[in-house]
């Protein structure tokens, strides 16, 4: 019989599940919002109903179930240690509990660690020994890649490129610190300076401005639209410039929602890091973008699951 | 017989060359000037007769070279790239060409790395699996430690600490960037600072500045002195919390000469970690000073030579 795993990728707004096999096939999957502000079991009791569900759809083959979440995890103290989109997360031992509840091996991993694996697995970082996954979203995510595996530290909390201080004195960021490249390189911070510089909340039609409309302005020719755009490649590129410099990669892939604004900003960020990192490193590294969208996450939760029985 | 490797540490000011035992003991030693503005051919036979006087003394039983440079090395390519201290080493395939000459194995790394290897050996991060070892010297090097081992990176160029950048607009720095730590956190940048303080380049008494008379005029009660030790620790700080938000590692060595001045910099660069990296990898990193010294760079060598040959 097949051998397949269960992966799932909790967000912030949605709940994706799915059953895998172990050439990255998904055999079956399901989508359901993600409870609004759930108790911590609750939350619980709603994942395992969801894999149970599928499991059954499946027809029981799965052995092994990879999660993964928008949290900082100890993977040492085996519990979430902040995850400001999902409070109930918090302090919580999220695999221990699903584990015992579902009867399944189970892994939890942040989610873009996750989705890092998942590009290294089947997307844009194939092949590649030392890569970078950098997920452009509501925050700035990163997941590295060495020696081919995933890098998770001492805790398991490594790869928060997107906390890589580039202002000192810069734009205060939720994790407590200031001038992150979040604050900049994020659909949050594009929107934030988009309002900043039309002095409101509104775009002229009276909506509430999206990164996707600030895009959509830019491509139209708004100059200061496109500003937005170059000042988060600006800053983005003096970020990854740290990151070349310090290790030396193949490749980083860059995705999220704010990668679709690709050419808005890529070329300011490839100019800084040619201007900010060593010749060679500079050289070397090749910016791409990455390639499995919103399957990266449950990709690579999958990838982690068959390893962990491996 | 006891094996013994030969190593050497090549310097801008001095070459120190030495054999040393599986053990890590230092049986023979000699110290040179590096010759002045040499040729290449000159430097490689300046490094090839001081070698084969050493292992002269040592007895002939040396069946392998390590030696340590201050240069970017590009392992993949077997050159040197840069090596503003020392030009003659640019382009060169030192390694490749002492090798020849000397009829040895030879391995040739940057000497920060070397400095970290030495550490891991014998020194501040002995037992550690992931840790970084900082030098605070004319410049700011570092070396990565992920697994127990070195970390190059894709062309062997990793590790470049000194050039994370902490200040977007900031100081113009020889690598070509701007406000790279270095230019902060450095020697060089200390004394910069001092003069930028004094309107000039000369303390009280008539004679240049150095990182060590700025050190005693902090030590003796000068604000501005004190206020530039606080500056270096904030900067490193910056970088360095950066650096713990990538790779949550158990140790962050920091050596070099104004490691020296300890107790008035490093505080403030705790401070800075705590308050700009994640809670549980901050908590977990411990900053402790380098052990070995002047020796970490002839250790570390002869430590890549010794597993050079296994």
């Amino acid at each position: 019989m097949e051998k397949l795993v269960l992966a799932a990728d909790l967000g912030g707004t949605n709940f994706r599940i799915a059953v895998v096999n172990s050439g990255g096939k998904i055999v079956a999957r399901d989508q359901q919002n993600t409870p609004n502000r759930p108790q911590p079991d609750e939350l619980a009791d709603f994942i395992v109903d969801q894999a149970s569900s599928l499991i059954h759809k499946a027809g029981g083959q799965v052995y092994v179930f990879g999660l993964s979440a928008p949290a900082v995890i100890d993977q040492e103290a085996g519990s979430v240690t902040a995850s400001p989109n999902i409070p109930a997360l918090n302090g919580l031992r999220l695999a221990e509990l699903i584990q015992t509840k579902i009867g399944l091996p189970t892994i939890l991993e942040n989610d873009a660690n996750a989705a890092a694996v998942g590009e290294r697995w089947l997307g844009a970082l194939a092949g590649v020994n030392n890569g970078i996954c950098v997920t452009l979203g509501t925050g700035v995510g990163g997941g590295i890649i060495l020696d081919g595996k995933l890098y998770t530290g001492a805790n398991g909390t490594a790869g928060e490129i997107g906390h890589i201080c580039v202002e000192p004195f810069g734009v205060p960021c939720e994790c407590g610190s200031r001038g992150c490249v979040e604050q900049y390189a994020s659909a949050t911070a594009i929107i934030r300076m988009a309002e900043e510089e039309s002095g409101g909340g509104e775009s002229g039609s009276g909506e509430r401005m999206t990164a996707e409309s600030i895009y959509d302005s830019a491509l139209g020719g708004d100059v200061a639209a496109t500003q937005i755009f170059q000042t988060a490649g600006f800053y983005l590129g003096i970020a990854l410039g740290g990151v070349v410099n310090m290790l030396n990669p193949e490749v980083i892939s860059i995705g999220g929602g704010v990668a679709q604004a690709w050419d808005l900003f890529i070329e300011e960020t490839r100019r800084q890091i040619k201007l900010r990192a060593f010749q060679q490193p500079a050289e070397r590294v090749k910016l791409v973008r990455s390639r499995l969208g919103d399957n990266a996450g449950i990709l690579g939760a999958a990838r982690l699951a068959l390893d962990l029985e491996a």
